[in-house]
């Protein structure tokens, strides 16, 4: 007998029907021996409706007020759940985070957890019930409700599974897994088997859909074994777990494609030391995220500095910028949104030379003007213009034969 | 400085609108120098869109999932005030049932409060803030989320207010106070300045309209100072307080009706010892609240007994009755759902003779037959035909000059 964590996103609790079938889902998994812990997000909408709420009282509402209205969505799927599982003749009891004392950090709106007591859930799965806990809330150590983040039940379902020492943590959604890249850009996106963390954590753009990037780090750090999967069929879903053999003779997992990031470029800087301190300490005390970092090589003492941010930073870290230009002497900051990142990823890059160059090339052979380049261990980005992004998901691809046969 | 306590029912949250009225009302008695604890309703509406929900997955759900999903619609409107409240200038901070320690009994959906940890709210109020607390719902010693019942908050009101020995308790709804009787009978009603915990008890039909039952119990035991007002005007209100010499010269202070009742008659009983309680202790134990119970004087060694039960619950009372007969061997048993209970409330009623009287006498000249009677010290109730009740309370009104002058 195995102990299973199943977390059911918004969509797969959206109404009394789909409720149901994640009561069938459960039970069926019951039968086949298995204990059960399920995780549950708010139905779809319905967290959306209380944000609307908030912000209709105060546009800037305090945080800690925030997640008490916005972690209730939760807290009525959970006794929905447990009443369907009831009803169908499965005994089934509801937690909240604090009854689990899911304790977190006090950052409102984005805590971490910082632990579970597991205790309280042994013993309701050894008497014979299914135990149900609201996803995307916490307690802090002064009692207060936190909630984790977007998406943040993927992380409540990972960190119980962590905690429980469970075989295995299901993450139900509204797609079968996770695709070579984004299949509305590339219909012969395949899905795919088994994919490391390491990998998954890289693929974000993807993987942002259907898996909270925390959980991805929290299931890495405690090497959980993850599958995402669909609600709504018995496909086999992708397998998120610590890479094996076969992976790494996968030289490219997945193209992603991102286009809401903006570039910031200052030209002719003086190539002396303290320069990129000065650029990007107050960039991040200002909280905004800086992706790629990319420095041109020194020409008579000056060179050029290049980044991107979240388009939705761009004006704050434009009005950032200019000061710090000033400061430093540099005559020329520009500014650009028309751009997009291509990302190809796969754990065989490592191993497997001549990866970027087959980008590049592909690239070039079809008119693709590339703008930045970075690269990590297992990933290769670069920037092009927006209007080329989904032709350069597309012609990669199809070089690095990603897509099911024709 | 005193220490108020303001409880501010459904109708006056329904909305955005009416919840910022409530943080100006609260602001307001702020500005008069109280410290201010608030407690809250669901939005209105809200509690039954969540019993819905519950009972659209089972139609008799069990009650500790029950509570957990109703328990929801408290902990938005918390913060959603307290959030009014802050966008207006005055810091706040709201508290679930379980964070302020509402230690209940683990009766859910009726619970009753055990205990109340007020460490927490002191040190909140010390800071400058409004206190909001979500009505309704508690915690029980294992951590479980309990309701208190229809009407729970005023009860958390008067809870809170005994617990923190607050100086008031203003319960703010959508009528003025409590009324001589219902004015939509008797338009010449008046409303109460005062009146005592005892005949609000008994004018339980009127009051249940305002102020949940078990909260005027609690008030009574602790002596908290109630008063009953709108929250949609500056007008006085009703206090309801301990009884003192002014009220003892009123003779009576309300009449109420209720046509929710049924009668039950058992002809021609033997009449020997442990007959009541054959016919009383099954009906207890099927849950049914027995009101009035008459027994005539013996002929011929045989009575006639008669009951009234809510007209909800007569079938399941009459199924009941029907095997109870056969084994005393009674073998007439009749029920009529055509009936009125009017009653007249007084503390004066104990040094003032003449009050059952004078009510047989007004009755009797405006042709309203009586079908049963029954007394206590403060009350005398008798049952009418049903056609009959509202022409009851008009006469009596106006028997006992209860209205306004012409």
């Amino acid at each position: 007998m195995s102990l299973i964590v199943q977390k059911y996103g918004g969509t797969s609790v959206q109404d009394i029907d789909r409720i149901r079938n994640v009561a069938r889902r459960v039970i069926q998994t019951r039968k086949e021996g298995h204990d059960v812990v399920v995780v549950v997000s708010a139905m779809a909408g319905e967290t959306n409706r209380l944000i609307e709420l908030a912000r209709s009282v105060s546009p800037n509402p305090d945080e800690r007020e925030y997640d008490q209205i916005i972690s209730t969505g939760e807290q009525v799927t959970i006794g929905l759940l447990a009443l369907a599982l009831q009803s169908a003749g499965q005994p089934a009891r509801s937690f909240l985070g604090h009854q689990v004392k899911i304790l977190t950090d006090s950052v409102y709106s984005k805590a971490r957890i910082k632990n579970i007591d597991a205790q309280v859930i042994f013993d309701t799965l050894k008497k014979g019930m299914v135990v149900v806990v609201a996803g995307f809330q916490g307690m802090d150590e002064e009692g207060n409700i936190t909630t984790l983040g977007r998406g943040g039940s993927d992380t409540t379902g990972v960190a119980l599974a962590a905690a429980l020492k469970a075989d295995l943590c299901e993450i139900y959604t509204d797609v079968d897994g996770i695709y070579t890249t984004d299949p509305r850009i590339c219909p012969e996106a395949l899905k795919l088997k088994k994919i490391s963390y390491e990998e998954m954590l890289e693929l974000a753009s993807l993987g942002a859909k259907v898996l909270q990037i925390r959980s991805v780090e929290f299931a890495a750090k405690y090497g959980v074994n993850l599958v995402v999967r669909s609600s709504l069929n018995d496909n086999e879903g992708t397998r998120v777990t610590k890479e094996d053999k076969d992976m790494e003779e996968v030289v490219v997992s997945g193209i992603t494609l991102n286009k809401d990031e903006a570039k910031i470029s200052l030209r002719r800087l003086v190539d002396k030391p303290g320069i990129a301190m000065k650029i990007f300490r107050p960039i991040a005390e200002a909280a905004i995220n800086v992706d790629m970092i990319v420095q041109n090589i020194s020409e008579d003492g000056h060179t050029d500095m290049t980044f991107t941010v979240p388009r939705t930073d761009l004006v704050r870290a434009q009005g950032i910028i200019k000061k710090v230009a000033e400061d430093i002497g540099c005559k020329k900051v520009d500014a650009d949104e028309d751009i997009a990142k291509v990302s190809v990823v796969g754990l065989g890059m490592r191993s497997h030379a001549g990866v970027a160059s087959k980008i590049f090339q592909t690239l070039a052979e079809n008119n693709v003007n590339i703008e930045m380049i970075s690269t990590s261990e297992i990933k290769v980005s670069v920037v092009v213009k927006k209007k080329d992004g989904e032709k350069a998901v597309k012609v990669l691809h199809e070089a690095f034969e990603l897509g099911g046969k024709g």
